[in-house]
């Protein structure tokens, strides 16, 4: 059988990962799947880097492997969004296929990238781009057709997870648990892409142009960080049954799309509240599937090296690659959302905090609970409008209030 | 665009919900998917019955389905090993392509099923066979295709899931909560296929031969069902942090295969746990994706219409049909798998039963706890072999001993 010429840009743990996969399996995936394949060229940053890859396999240019007539499938991961949509985009537009594990060049570049893809019919390949070994691209690129997805509601960051994870179980501040997960590796030196939302906002980006068939941008997507989560106000949150997760939530409701990444409280029973650790979930609801919920490692070299190999032999094994229907942009989303509304402030401050709320007719649906340190309370609002809360809170704004959104309250 | 001619077999609440589907969804599969359907006809065995369906599509002679040659798709949801297994086997050695719900005859006529799909190059579909809406058929064959599948365990039968829910939280009997299962229309009145684990053993046999790329013969699933399960044994068992369900378990420990359906215990915080009611999950690990968890409505019309228009679009769109790779088949599975195990007699009784497992070498791993109503007692064992559990509970065969596997324990 004739082996299919493939080639790699960057060679990072995953890049280490895919060439480890692709050796142990071979044969596996040659009997089961009649593809087989060979690694050409790998482009790396420094050649002098000891990798478990052959040396002769390295180059430093990206032509050597964007160029070679022999290579007709690019994998991509080499993070960031520069170069590597532009290399992307070359490589299809030289009639090569690609597979990408890169979120950030992909949300970011996604008409063009996807438009090169189309004009030149070559193929396009992210599985490994959202939740590492979650197969929640083909799910909903290929098993979700019939249905008309109505929301789409993830845990698709696995570092901040972990951090409000620990949040949660042991009460600890959000800095210690960063620190510790620093030096754990399972959060970069400088943690911003994920403790801001801005990697889950690519995400989301991209789970919802596939859930709703319209390009939703990820400058369109609503993002708010974990950083001001304070240990407090989880522990006061638990008090109400709910778990704090930083969630992506993609809604459409009757055509109109919210895109939104933010600290969310889930009711304790809801299947997302117990996804913990780096592990990540999407929760899918579609007018006929019902719902659904797709779990597992969504970072780490293995399961990523798993979509990205998968990717590669749908690929291989493609007599036309499918692209996904997106038929317009949302030029706008929807930022008056409803919500239900936790919120949390000094015990004396409630009742002035209250008295805004009711003053924008925002309701107070529960009691008040106090803290175990009886210094601070919260309670929780009716379903409320977004801009209705922001307004009400902005005539307390000195004071240090705990606004936290919750998600599927029954009630 | 010209529409593709599709025949149902069968026309009860899934192909009405599908013929449902095909209709309100036709515009939409039109522009993403870009493909069309025209149903031209539907056998049934009464033409009489009042169906919202078009009568004039209505027949009583499967020919009338079967032998039109406009008609390239065969749907079939009829229940049942035959005439649905010989029907799918006609429909494909005419070069049509099947899709199917029904895991009965799929299961049961694997081999003779598969072979004339292969022979014939048609195209066989099955993800609604397994799980309803969850798309657990096509993450193990496309997207879990780079891994050594080390487990599947799946909670794969909604109506037992149900009445142990029921069970673990009211603790009402068996029979009670059977008959308002019945009642409720989420039992049959025959409920045998699902509470003796029939159907879940079907379903199991489908998923360990895609897992393992090995024929794992219905027969050769280890089956039994929850009717022995008693309130007080599952009350029992959450004094140690267990909760039961029916579980469908499929390992492969260095080639040796172990299929088996059974009730039963996991701990609380696993993620199987806490699916609940009708819904179903299957949990899966591979050696480079880690754990997986699909999770969703695993029955009712709407749910399995999504996934059999899914594999209709499919097979539509495909170019060349994929089918499974299995290499041999599983002549005997393992019986003589390892497991702690939970087990429960009258308090009294207990020192017999631990000196007949202790004559075994089967050791004690916990302390014994009382039920409240202080007449029953349990404790959970160490890691021991099925052969030796059953030797040891046959010297205290009079007993009355409630036995059930733990699994997943972290010990």
């Amino acid at each position: 059988m004739e082996k299919i010429g493939i080639g790699f840009l960057g060679c990072g743990n995953i890049g280490c990962g895919v060439y480890r996969l692709l050796e142990t399996q071979a044969g596996e995936i040659d009997k089961n799947e009649g593809v087989s394949f060979e690694v050409r060229k790998i482009l790396v940053h420094s050649l002098d880097k000891k990798r478990p890859v052959p040396q002769e396999l390295l180059t430093s240019c990206a032509s050597d492997v964007l160029d070679d007539p022999e290579i007709s499938i690019i994998m991509e991961f080499m993070n960031g969004e520069e170069p590597a949509a532009s290399y992307m985009k070359y490589a299809l537009e030289n009639g090569k296929t690609v597979v990408t594990a890169n979120k950030m060049a992909l949300a970011t570049h996604w008409s063009e990238i996807l438009n090169a893809a189309r004009a030149h019919a070559g193929g396009l390949y992210y599985e490994a781009s959202v939740c590492g070994a979650v197969p929640i691209i083909r799910a909903l690129t290929n098993s979700l057709q019939a249905n008309r997805i109505t929301s789409v509601m993830g845990i698709i960051n696995g570092t901040t997870n972990y951090i409000l994870s620990r949040m949660s179980t042991e009460g600890t501040s959000y800095a210690e648990v960063l620190s510790d997960a620093q030096k754990m590796g399972l959060a970069e030196p400088d943690p911003t892409a994920d403790v801001e939302g801005h990697d889950a906002a690519y995400k989301l980006s991209i789970l919802s142009t596939l859930a709703f068939h319209r390009h939703v941008p990820v400058e369109q997507v609503y993002t708010e960080g974990i950083t001001a989560v304070s240990p407090e106000d989880v522990q006061l949150g638990q008090a109400f049954g709910l778990t704090i997760k930083l969630l992506g939530i993609a809604k459409n409701t009757n055509g109109k799309i919210q895109a939104r990444v933010h600290p969310t409280f889930v009711p304790r029973n809801h299947p997302l509240a117990s996804v913990n650790d780096a592990f990540n979930a999407v929760y899918v609801n579609g007018h006929a599937c019902g719902e659904m919920m797709f779990y597992g490692r969504g970072a780490g070299d293995m399961p990523t090296a798993s979509a990205l190999v998968s990717d590669l032999i749908q690929a291989a094994k493609a007599k036309r690659h499918e692209l996904p229907a997106v038929q317009d942009e949302v030029k706008q989303t929807d930022k008056n959302w409803q919500s239900v509304y936790f919120v949390a402030a000094k015990k004396e401050q409630v009742p002035r905090v209250m008295e805004a709320l009711r003053s924008e007719n925002v309701g107070i649906a529960t009691e008040v609970k106090t803290g175990t340190n009886n210094e601070r309370a919260a309670f929780l609002t009716t379903h409320a409008s977004e801009a209705a809360m922001q307004r009400a809170l902005g005539c307390v704004k000195g004071l240090d209030i705990g606004m936290i959104r919750v998600e599927n309250m029954e009630n």
